[in-house]
């Protein structure tokens, strides 16, 4: 019995354990103190009522013979697809049915699409990164290299035709910087991917936060990316599903490589380790992409998207440097004085009673940046936004 | 770029849509005939009221703000394993909560715990067997060797000192064979195990469905596995959650390879890769073990063996060999008149009206036997017996 070695190369993750135990710490010695949390990357407010009553009658539809459904199709119900694809034709994307399949997280089919990879490829991510681009391939023992976002390039980092990589991530808008690429930048890492054979792996997690035109929501939006893309969207943050779990994957038809299409590897792929989405979240899912169902999730968007604001307007009049909040639930913030992350997070929490997240827990780059988020309580965000301005004025 | 070219080594997967053109041909040419689905292995219940009540006090909790939840702990609640936990308890098995892992399905886990190991390992799988089993080693290049299941072993083969393999999968109660392994025969393969350090995946989906005191509900009855086996289970046929999707797996914290422990990789793989089961769905499973949950669920495991005793029946009535029936709810039987299982596929449709899974589509061992489930409407599966006895006798 051969173990997966690749485990052992693995970098214990104790960012959010590390947070926890601060806080904790924190609090055990100022018990009256009140801490305000924009730290982690998970939604607050309640699903939404037209996604509430399709998961109550589709569960009462599960408890009739007549309506009972048993195994669905791994790919998602038709139902569902077609709404999906309805979504996408709404901002000019072409779809078939079959280049689209539900899951129950962006996290996991962004993980389970490295099946379809050979280990013996380069892997490109930024820094700083969502760790889970970094410690999937780390499990399968892939290369990776790393693509430097900063301050200089506004954390968008563009293709350096010196780097020969054979998978790249790309997620715009970015967790955990906000950043998002506009068009013309976001077509340069389309036609580096087609000029060297490379696979783009597109999350857009984030794409209803999205408020500037020239921000694809999709990368489908641009040219030459059936070819070379695969993309990544979940409810999670578009319908507060981070606990309901569904999302879905777009492989287009026409991307082969080394003589196999990726649409059939995946579609192989998923119906042989992968049994779908509870029919229940799919109907709920479905009820998002209503006329009723898309007013009522934009409601919970603009109100993150006005925390987001509130953080941003306290940071331009404290005159501190941040990109994200714009197209983005998450603001990130150069740490004030030169402060490293960890210490900026100290001083927040002590002076201010406000927990963010240290932006070097997302990568060597993220030295000196902070990361927070608009997914608070609307009142308590302005609490801590009044509380930031203050604690940097007081520096 | 390089692809994973293993995918061209999978073999297509035609069976269940052989079956279904065949059909379709059949019912086209012959309109007036009622047609009769013993075929696939899906629960045909609807969900009991406990469980549909919890779904629907779940999805209202999710509706508003104070009981809303967000992200959970991806290896499922704690009000869960402590469920889960108790369960296994109720039969003598004493497991941490730490040990068991909520997934959506043992299906998705089956595949997922081979990212566990190297690809330099060679599997051993039954045959006839669950397709997984194969294909999912084949996807990641695993040499796989078989150990014939025939009816001159009851289709229960045992450990071959000869034979080298580091990870075994066993299936018990069997799918497709129904055949269920008594505790010995169980014991031989674990010493096996650990004699050999291989790891046992032990598939415990049809559990429920045991009668007999003498077969083991779960692999932790044994002695000496928690040092070599992992179990996976799951709601599918114990409650009818095909649809609704919840498993679960247990890695025991003494299992190590190679300096690793599993349960701390399969933390990591799921951590990483995974975001757990969706609340409502949780609080669904929670209810099934529940003393009405436990009531409700039953009634239906005894619908569906009521369903194999009347095919068995009538199978004993025309003096053919069979196996399963008893601790499962598939009926697995040899071909009358030495037919071959597409011969008898075609027979049994053209002279009964009857639609079973051919027993050579689950590897070369099952060629000359055919599958029947119990997992059909009774009054439907009482005129099927009846059609497949005369049917037989006429030959």
């Amino acid at each position: 019995m051969k173990i997966n070695e690749n485990y052992k190369n693995l970098a214990e993750s104790y960012l959010f354990s590390t947070i926890a135990k601060r806080v904790n710490a924190f609090t055990g010695a100022h018990p009256e103190r009140e801490i305000i949390r924009l730290g982690i990357g998970d939604v607050t407010l309640p699903l939404a009522r037209p996604v509430v009553d399709a998961l109550r009658a589709a569960s009462a539809e599960m408890g009739e013979k007549a309506t009972f459904r048993g195994y669905g199709p791994e790919q998602g119900y038709d139902f569902l697809r077609a709404a999906l694809r309805e979504e996408y034709a709404r901002r000019g994307v072409s779809l078939e049915e079959n280049e689209i399949f539900v899951g129950d997280g962006a996290k996991s089919d962004i993980g389970n699409i490295l099946d379809l990879f050979d280990v013996d490829n380069t892997v490109l991510v930024p820094d700083p990164v969502y760790p889970v681009y970094v410690d999937t391939n780390v499990m399968a023992g892939r290369r990776i290299v790393y693509a430097a976002a900063t301050r200089e390039n506004g954390f968008l980092p563009m293709p350096d035709a010196s780097v020969r990589a054979d998978i790249i991530y790309i997620c715009s808008p970015n967790n955990p910087t906000g950043a998002a690429y506009r068009r013309t930048e976001l077509q340069a890492w389309v036609d580096y991917a087609n000029q060297n054979g490379a696979v783009l792996l597109f999350d857009a997690a984030y794409e209803r936060f999205i408020t500037e035109p020239d921000v694809p929501h999709s990368i489908f939006e641009l040219e030459g990316t059936k070819t070379c893309a695969i993309e990544f969207c979940s409810l999670s943050k578009t319908a507060g599903f981070t606990g309901t779990r569904c999302s879905y994957t777009i492989v287009p038809a026409a991307l082969e490589r080394g003589g196999l299409r990726l649409n059939a590897m995946w579609l192989r792929r998923q119906t042989t380790k992968y049994n779908g989405v509870p029919y229940i979240v799919q109907r709920a899912a479905a009820a998002v992409f209503t006329d009723e169902g898309r007013r009522a999730t934009g409601e919970a968007i603009d109100y993150y998207r006005a925390n987001a604001a509130v953080i941003a307007a306290a940071l331009d009049e404290a005159g501190v440097w941040y990109c994200g909040g714009r197209n983005s639930p998450y603001i990130w913030m150069a740490c004030p004085g030169g402060m490293k992350s960890w210490d900026f997070f100290d001083f927040l929490l002590e002076r201010a009673g406000v927990v963010g997240t240290p932006g070097v827990g997302f990568g060597a780059e993220g030295e000196g940046y902070f990361r927070l988020t608009g997914f608070g309580d609307a009142e308590k965000t302005k609490i801590a936004a009044q509380r930031l301005r203050d604690a940097i004025a007081a520096l």
